[in-house]
């Protein structure tokens, strides 16, 4: 009996969306085949946000129109409002992400609204998409905490998680944006979700790396009956203005969680690692993931002792 | 009932082992005295080693001189054979450190033994430092793989911990010496140790988080009942000549993970960190740590979406 899990990759999106440099199209566009060639199934590839809000994902609609046809493989765009989705539809993309945030604060430096608001313009713009034969995955964020705020109640995250269900989210992805959660709070929110109704196969565990948490917190959901992953290659996906500070979860480190839990993910590290080391060429700076750096550095010799 | 976890803190001694630059011994007693002021209490201070191998450890008689006395805290010295022996007991400090490797490959290329000859040599050190009366902890290295040979068998990493407990070491590291290991790895040689009779309470866990499950790694290992984890301020501890290679187990982090779990550690996060940013600015180059680099980074914007 082989367990098996997913993983949703983002360093497309989220990875890319705060870079101070913006890749051209074309090399993303390497990066993706990269990324498919490893074997990812599900990929992030842009959001069609105001670019100049996003100058690095500015061209949303050139990357999908380049996307590869007959891959298997299902590619996302993120949608902030309905504004995006119009040109989210256009474009011809089949996927798209909603999000919203479970902390106050946080949801309105991220998109101006209350939490309330956010709930009302996502049910319009699901609606419109579900209505279109699009499929829809909902973010909801900070749902450890928040950097604004501190805590954030995990009734309000099951209350947001269950009504982005309810309105029809294939799968919602728990976000821990800033990277704050520990182990014994992914257990114990996957099983308040779990008791109120969410059925497990819907949801997915979104993590950053910036305490070092990514893949304990991880293991702590696959435990708690998890299959789903999010993960940016090379760990891309920090704010890169906080100097050394980590991002995204790297999907390596994901990878070699799983491999060695003997747990499928469908994903050659090998291959996954090139895109990871591509991916620092192009973006020119040391890129954070662990085993992206590990092997880098794979040819140094041994160090001594214990 | 609050659970309870300590620390051995190794930044002293596998921390700077491999450090390009030599620390001044006063600029290692302030460190000393920050991690007692962050509320370690068990540090790793040197090691007592040749100084042509290892020349950032040269000092390790002037700093047991200058240890500060009545602290409550116990410092420990690394020791390689009976010369080291000899000069850790001259120098007067009281508890000792060895080690000796579960892989030939790796144990050879350490000491230039065969596993079976470190034993002995383990056999005649510890058991002239018990009849001095000092206290031993035995580090047995390379656990979960070897960078050489691969697979680990988990009975001949049994079969060493058991002998060193059964020698006198009233503590076992294991050690993932390269970071190697993933979560289900640690459950099962746990259990297989106290399968065996080995006393959990006198097993700790010795990580690195070259491939970023050293979180992980140290939570199963709580799961599985260990109480008493390795860790070294800012991560510092990887081999400096593999680019961005992580090193030990951040202390940060594990404090992080601790305090999120609920888990009493005894050390001040904030305190702790102080020791690392001072740490950085002594090696003068970026330290892996992920805590570390978020406390550096704290003031940072926050990032934008999910």
């Amino acid at each position: 009996m082989t367990d098996r899990v997913s993983l949703f990759e983002v360093s497309m999106r989220d990875g890319l969306q705060n870079e101070p440099i913006v890749v051209p199209t074309a090399d993303k566009i390497a990066h993706l085949h990269r990324l498919l060639a490893a074997g990812l199934t599900d990929i992030e590839v842009t959001s069609f946000v105001r670019a100049d809000r996003i100058p690095a994902l500015a061209d949303a609609a050139d990357v999908v129109a380049a996307l590869p046809t007959d891959t298997g493989a299902r590619f996302w765009a993120l949608v902030p409002n309905p504004v995006g989705l119009d040109r989210a539809f256009s474009s011809g993309i089949r996927h798209i992400c909603t999000f919203l945030s479970s902390s106050e604060t946080h949801n309105a430096k991220n998109v101006n609204r209350t939490v309330r608001e956010s709930v009302a313009d996502l049910r319009r713009v699901m609606g419109t998409a579900l209505d279109e034969g699009m499929s829809v995955r909902a973010y909801v964020s900070t749902v450890f905490g928040c950097p604004y705020e501190g805590y954030v109640a995990p009734e309000k995250v099951r209350d947001l998680v269950l009504t982005m269900l309810d309105v029809g989210a294939q799968e919602v992805a728990l976000g821990d944006t800033t990277g704050i959660g520990t182990p014994g709070q992914v257990t114990a929110l996957v099983k308040l979700l779990v008791d109120s109704g969410a059925p497990i196969e819907r949801l997915a565990l979104h993590t950053h790396d910036t305490h070092g948490m990514a893949a304990a917190n991880v293991y702590a959901a696959f435990n708690a009956g998890i299959r789903r992953f999010d993960g940016s290659v090379a760990g891309i996906g920090g704010c890169p203005y906080a100097p050394g500070a980590a991002g995204n979860a790297a999907t390596e480190d994901l990878v070699y969680l799983f491999r060695g839990l003997g747990v499928e993910t469908g994903v050659d590290l090998d291959r996954l690692a090139i895109a990871g080391h591509e991916m620092a060429r192009l973006l020119g700076r040391e890129l954070p993931g662990r085993v992206h750096r590990a092997t880098l550095g794979a040819a140094v010799p041994a160090r001594k002792s214990a």
